[in-house]
């Protein structure tokens, strides 16, 4: 029969296939008193090994074919394994009870479940799902047992589950998962999160979809409208079809765009560059025709790691990206680590607001070690390609100089040292703090270009957690007070003749182009795959008729007018 | 011998006296057993029972002597003694392991602590602070010993005290403590925000005052500087005596205006008012001369409570205010709750980042019950005095629409029951998030007022928590941009013909108010004790030099740059 099913749009996409539902094994643990505490032990800690052996083949996986910054989840998992108190207390248990691993794991592992748990704190209940998931991984080998292992489906299929753990979608080949749904999680969960990096269409939060499909029912999953149709008519199954065909005919139309430049109708030329974490993600830069990166994030060269890293390793992670750019810009953006980032080795305090915290610039010129490292690096790369450095999270005129000096001083070392280090090297700072937006004129004589960092930008101004669903509503791009303060910034820049970009997500939305288009920006730096749709939508923009399009939504009073207008005026 | 000490000035003013060092009794703990388990059972329970009736008369003369807000902290220690897993633990413990009641509740409550302790989270090590309070008064309880108690002191002193828990200083008689000194703490612990409420001078983190400060020695307390000094000689005193003479002296003189308008040298007229919280407070505000109430904040009366404060409750609080204030103006801010304000009957959910969570007006929008419930009784009382009703966390203009369009079917529904409401109220809101400041002139054309809440306003705008050390110095109230966002709120006000107020810190600021006579404010709200100090100040003022002075401050560059420029003009 029939039935459909509404859930969250969590990553775009069609994809049709028969349904293969996880279920999960009976883990459950029988007590039971153990005469050799001592053998019972070593049992214990064979299968603790064990786990950890197979977590680590799971994060170099995840790492080589979802990034860095997917593979760091298990860094978390293999700390949990790691943890003298909690291995200590189950060995404890088995030795003092004379009982069996698993229900002294199991024991061991829902006492500090609980306690995490009714903690009550998002990090806290973060911390007691990783436990839950390791936990249920030795147990498992202890039973005897496989864990369902997505990792080893080999027929193209839709993944039906409750939820996907990180150890879950990690293991997720997009060549036989052609996409999945789940009965939990909302947009910012992380089987979302990781659905849109891997390009699969999934719907999830659909609450009841493990309890109505059944295993091998003919499922569609419309991650465009958060629709799962399962067991669909002919004619249904057909009108799909034939939308999958024009989305993959548009992605060729798209590709003809890729060495092609970015010019409006009116012969403005405007730059479309990418936002990277790691120097696999050069690549998909490239074939997207990216015109430059408009944000190298390093902070994933200090992630998943037991310390800093090296000059070296920085010198040749930054020196592979722009090699192989070419003469293409890459502008790298200084650590911001701490707030809601941690790095285990660096010990930071837990902070009541982390992201209005002691993160970013405002950790680096304290810990200048740290930073000085990363500056030389960057010089030191300098002379393999076009680098521009930019400083986050500046806030005060103060901030950028005291971090422009200590480069200034780094240089002059390097320089010092007989080490070649380019001449021509921008430097420019993120506008996301909205002091700094307000005093972008100020700023602009001393910079060499800006880039607004939306998405926090957009947080403070509203003063709205951007990963609070409570608040989600007041995270609005179109606010008109967000559109005036991005004005103030390209404004302030072009008055000094410096450039202005944007590596926000919303330099990449449909909605936002057109404003920015009619703002004036001059950089527009998105995910890779975005990057042709922006392209193809920029050059069918005129920037005279964008300017008043512009206009008029400063002088709107909400953003729902602003989304509406637009929408008229663009026929979209 | 001399010496001096250098710490955190707390509370300024300046105390001379003798030194009271407050020295814990022993309560160690030995494990004993007890035969019979039942009776200590009992015992325990006395002892708990003795000490929640002892918490409840500190927390009741907290009330009376200190303000509601102070005695909060006094239901936080009752919830952990009400706490029924705790109670029951320790039970279990004397039970299982005939142990005696000290050695049980010890053992718990160290357990609790070290687990809060290790969660690294500001929040759970306030809850194991209170733990460990807590237990020390139970302890001794069964010991049968005394903990030092400061309310006891009963000749002029200063005490010095490694640190001051919420019941020590909720004890202190300022009539013979004339000020404190504590190893521990910043400007924002608990103690000096203590001393700073009860005007009494302190100097806290010095770090070794209590092992350098033996009893008996003379001591000087110097609030303004963060100085201590032990045993000074005769001519220091003699200058510290001086100083402290002038103070009073400059006391007096300012309660000559008590009567008197505020007006600058130039005539132009503005309201100083006051910041309230209780209707208690209402008395010190007019002895300090106050034009009017800024800022009602009337969490106050939702909080240290197990229910919803009924319409009938609030609507006697605010009649009672507006009655006393008579036709001075009163500004009611509506409920500012959630965030990092916990009301325990409502039970929220922990936010990663409360300053930007589910707050305020927000909160109010969806919880419509608790809403409606003020605001009807905020139009009952509106009869009995000048009310203007205030918003709180305006973010979006539908946000003050949604809310206007509540209290206008308020209004409907009470005049339908035959209740008589004032025509005359004014509806106005709290900017204090940017977004807010940047639309002002969207927003003026409807609200009726705008009051600049600075605290949040600057904390946002910076993107810098104002509770977090780290990141205290971007705090910045001079700031350019900041400037700049208030004088778009006050010109916008201006243009619609509307008023435009201040309720943050920085209204009642010696180096703000020229800068916001300049700008043109038209109400400074701030600390009763404060008003005749700004009243001096401006009447002291002339509104045209100050233009003057605020338009140079809005092309500067840094918060540094605008106070040395305050200083130099008007030689402060």
């Amino acid at each position: 029969m029939t039935e459909n099913i509404k859930g969250i749009a969590a990553s775009g996409g069609i994809a049709i296939g028969k349904a293969f539902l996880m279920t999960e094994p009976d883990l459950t643990v029988t007590k039971a008193s153990v005469a050799n505490t001592e053998e019972e032990v070593t049992r214990f800690n064979e299968a603790v090994n064990a786990a950890k052996l197979e977590l680590q083949k799971i994060r170099d996986r995840a790492e080589v074919d979802l990034g860095a910054e997917n593979a760091a989840i298990f860094e978390a998992h293999l700390l949990v394994l790691s943890d003298p108190e909690l291995i200590g207390t189950v060995e404890g248990k088995i030795k003092d009870e004379s009982v069996n691993a698993e229900a002294a794991l199991q024991e061991t592992a829902d006492m500090y479940v609980a306690m995490f748990e009714q903690l009550d704190n998002e990090y806290m209940r973060e911390r007691a799902a990783d436990i839950k998931d390791v936990t249920k991984r030795v147990i498992a080998r202890l039973l005897g047992m496989e864990v369902p292992n997505i990792g080893l489906i080999n027929e193209e299929v839709i993944v039906i589950s409750k939820d996907l753990a990180p150890s879950d979608t990690a293991q997720l080949n997009t060549a036989f998962s052609k996409g999945f749904t789940t009965d939990m999680g909302g947009r910012t969960s992380h089987s979302a999160i990781m659905a849109r990096s891997l390009e699969i269409p999934a719907v999830v939060g659909t609450k009841n979809a493990t309890a109505t499909i059944k295993q091998g029912d003919i499922v569609i999953v419309d991650g465009d409208n958060g629709e799962v149709i399962i067991n669909p008519a002919p004619d249904v199954i057909e009108g799909y079809v034939a939308k999958i065909k024009e989305q993959e005919a548009e992605k060729k139309e798209l590709l003809l765009l890729k060495n092609k430049p970015t010019v409006t109708q009116d012969g403005i030329h405007v730059e479309v560059a990418a936002n990277i974490g790691t120097p696999k993600d050069v690549e998909s830069v490239l074939e997207n025709g990216g015109e430059g990166v408009g944000l190298y994030r390093t902070e994933f060269l200090y992630m998943e790691r037991d310390a800093l890293p090296t000059e070296e390793e920085q010198f040749q992670a930054y020196k592979q990206v722009l090699e192989e750019m070419g003469d293409k810009p890459v502008v790298v953006r200084t650590l911001d680590i701490g707030g809601d980032k941690h790095l285990p080795y660096l010990n930071l305090p837990e902070e009541m607001n982390p992201f209005l915290g002691f993160r970013a610039i405002r950790l680096c010129l304290e810990e200048q070690t740290i930073f000085r490292t990363q500056l030389r690096a960057l010089l030191r790369a300098s002379e393999f390609g076009n680098l521009k450095i930019m400083f986050p999270m500046i806030a005060t005129l103060e901030e950028f100089r005291e971090a422009k000096q200590m480069l200034q001083e780094e240089r002059e070392r390097l320089i010092q040292e007989g080490t070649a280090v380019s001449e021509d090297i921008e430097i420019g700072i993120m506008v996301e703090i909205p002091s700094t937006a307000v005093l972008a004129d100020q700023f602009a004589k001393e910079v060499d270009f800006f880039s607004v960092g939306t998405n926090d930008l957009i947080q403070y101004t509203m003063a709205a957690d951007r990963m609070n669903e409570s608040v989600a509503h007041l995270y609005q791009p179109y606010q008109p007070a967000i559109l005036r303060l991005v004005k103030m910034v390209i404004d302030a820049a072009h008055a000094e003749k410096k450039w202005a970009g944007m590596c926000g997500e919303m330099a990449g939305d449909p909605i936002a182009i057109p404003l920015l288009i009619g703002l004036g920006l001059d950089e527009f730096s998105m995910s890779a795959p975005t990057m042709l749709k922006a392209r193809k939508q920029i050059n069918q923009l005129t920037q005279t008729e964008m300017q008043q399009l512009a206009e008029k939504a400063l002088s709107m009073q909400t953003s729902e007018q602003v989304k509406q207008h637009v929408k008229v005026v663009l026929g979209i």
